[in-house]
């Protein structure tokens, strides 16, 4: 059978699935998390087998050991994601949920209710936990979900599917559930692209070439996350001390994530006391700073920031720092060279947090807080599929929630329209 | 200037008024409107002669009557236009809502807030009150508005744009918050679809055709307003009074309209009564019906339909009737063939609605009503911008809600991560 014709069938089947999914009671969808976590477990040996073979293969080509260790399986991991699907199963049930109630003049009755979003395609790169995470979301959530995870991982992501298929099936739950795309060729990935009468949305996980290219061959609406260029203002109203704690901690305390920050701002005012003050714990964190030429007239030792700078994702220990005259030229700053993921500002001026938070068009906009805590644990939605930096649909943590949709149900005593 | 470069240009523009639009306060939205109102009505007599020299083109180019009808103006046209935009300024400004708010553990304020969509793109055929509309709801919610209409009605949308431009410019709203693309030239729309990063959302008002041909070649997401193939389904339990009431109103009371009954399914307990009875109203309004064997078991008199009718938007009076052994089967018909927008059931039993209600995949699903009323006045929301089949972002009735997103607005006290 052709590729494309391979992927339609699988598409087919996902849809027609979901339908069945769609009125799935709760208990049967966390009995299949459940049975999944308990394949994994019982199929350890199995899938470290299977993930050798690719860690083996990867070694071969020459991968980066970073890239090998994100590929490896061991205990430790596999018990990770069978705890991780467990979490997912105790995470209430978005679906079925009334979001707005209400009663027409003529009688009818309308109820907005949550429902699953149907098929979703998850496409992710090298991390092979991405397999079980988001198929467990997907399926808490009531939707079937279609799996193309990177080549060199593919053995490892057919054994993890696999066990959270098998899983689905113990509990009752559509075979077509949870599907792998059954190949490493790439031209799956456009013919996936294409199934915009079956697949509702495309989930892409991986670094931002991978979420470029899919963004621009879709035609399946694309739920983006994107690079975090995260900012931390220093206002000429704030508590120093306070200023250098959130902007330490959104800058070391895990510099490898999205919603960790890339560029400091510095009003003019506090710059020559808060630049040394907060230059010291940083370089003693190992940051490499590069600062703007006002910035260099204060910390002359470091580099220059140039334009590259403020556009760059480091996801490192490296600091781009600029001085900035006015509030409104950091919300502009931020608006131009930001990614719309998290931005902060610490002030003890009321209206400049009120103009902060209004004017700077992020998805998450800090008053007096570190930009780490853009992430689905800690906003209290549980795991995530990852932060949205799309307008549409979701926008910052994408939990269960942001895996539904809704329709409206209107009860009515023979209304007829006149 | 190339076509594709003023494109981008305008795409900028619009991206830069929607930052400013964002901010700007309701009053100031409301003044845009009126202010537009007042210059549809001022410029009347230039409008009309801008829609005849588009009248006289269409004319000499053999457009149908029926286009030219859509095409053409009048004073009671302009009139509807203006008093349509005073309406969208007396509606509720939907951006600033505070969606939810929580505290986390950790003492961080978390608020969900509505913001507006960004940039939206309108692309639209002949029916020039599109301009007045789709521009004021996009400026009522916060939004850039970029419009592409017809070109045979080219002339037309540039002074009604124009007028509503202006409007929104005495109000001190950005000049580019409503831009009108140039241009017939078809490569624009190429060039507009291709902006994913400067346009957040496309909204395509037309035939199927187009919106296909958008969808398809869009990297940008695409609100759908599709076809709609609309069921009312006559269940063992119905009052078959009301179910003539239902099923008359649905077909004929408007027919060309995109929740109108385009099938009519009965159940077989009931189909030797009811058919006869339905039939006779139906065929008194000028209803041609087409039956499925079943059907014509009981009305020998009418035609076959086949397969391509279950799959047919009639939008005319042509009514397609199929009689099912079960309730389930309805349900599964309604799912294979409908598109999604608009189902209704006619039954008195409680339990066979309720599977009704949750079997059916469809963005609004009636008990014991017409499926006339999606709509987004019926629904109370207001003027609309469609009616999405989509099921991301937007599904039912796309008012001024619809055409916003959140923002997560984040108030500590200097909070880390640790």
């Amino acid at each position: 059978m052709q590729i494309e014709d391979t992927v339609v069938e699988l598409c087919r089947a996902a849809r027609q699935a979901a339908r069945a999914l769609a009125t799935v009671p709760t208990p049967a969808k966390n009995a299949a998390l459940a049975f999944a976590a308990t394949g994994l477990r019982k199929g350890a040996a199995a899938l470290l087998d299977a993930n050798r073979g690719d860690v083996a293969a990867a070694q071969r080509d020459g991968l980066s050991p970073a890239m090998i260790d994100r590929l490896a399986l061991s205990d430790t991991r596999i018990e990770a994601m069978a705890h991780g699907l467990e979490e997912i199963a105790a995470l209430p049930d978005p679906t079925g949920e009334t979001i707005a109630r209400w009663r027409r003049p003529n009688g009818l009755e309308i109820s907005q209710v949550r429902v699953p979003l149907g098929v979703v395609g998850v496409i992710y790169e090298s991390r092979p936990n991405v397999t079980a995470d988001a198929a467990g979301l997907c399926l808490k959530a009531g939707n079937a979900v279609i799996l193309k995870g990177g080549s060199e991982a593919f053995a490892t992501n057919r054994a993890i599917a696999a066990c959270v298929a098998e899983g689905s099936a113990a509990a009752g739950l559509p075979a077509a559930a949870v599907q792998l795309i059954p190949t490493t060729d790439r031209r799956a990935v456009s013919a996936l692209l294409a199934q915009r009468e079956l697949v509702d949305v495309i989930v892409p996980r991986g670094g931002a070439s991978l979420i470029q290219a899919i963004s621009e061959a879709s035609s399946i609406p694309v739920i983006q996350h994107y690079a975090g260029i995260c900012h931390v203002y220093v206002d000429s109203a704030a508590d120093l001390a306070m200023a250098e704690r959130i902007a330490v901690n959104a800058k070391v305390q895990r510099p490898g994530v999205c919603n960790a920050m890339e560029t400091l701002l510095v009003h003019a005012d506090v710059a020559e006391r808060f630049l040394p003050q907060v230059a010291e714990p940083l370089r003693a964190a190992g940051v490499e700073l590069r600062g703007c030429p006002q910035t260099r007239a204060i910390l002359p030792a470091i580099a220059i920031a140039n334009e590259d700078d403020w556009r760059t994702e480091y996801l490192d220990l490296i600091l781009s720092v600029k001085v900035v005259d006015t509030l409104d030229a950091a919300i502009a700053f931020i608006n131009t060279y930001g990614t719309g993921h998290s931005d902060a500002i610490v002030t003890d001026s009321y209206e400049h947090a009120q103009r902060f938070t209004t004017g700077v068009d992020s998805a998450a906009v800090y008053v007096n807080a570190s930009t780490r805590f853009t992430d689905g644990y800690e906003f209290g939605f549980g795991a995530e599929v990852g932060i949205s930096t799309n307008r549409l649909h979701a926008r910052g943590p994408m939990g269960l929630r942001e895996l539904t949709t809704y329709k409206y149900v209107i009860h009515g005593s023979g209304q007829i329209r006149s």
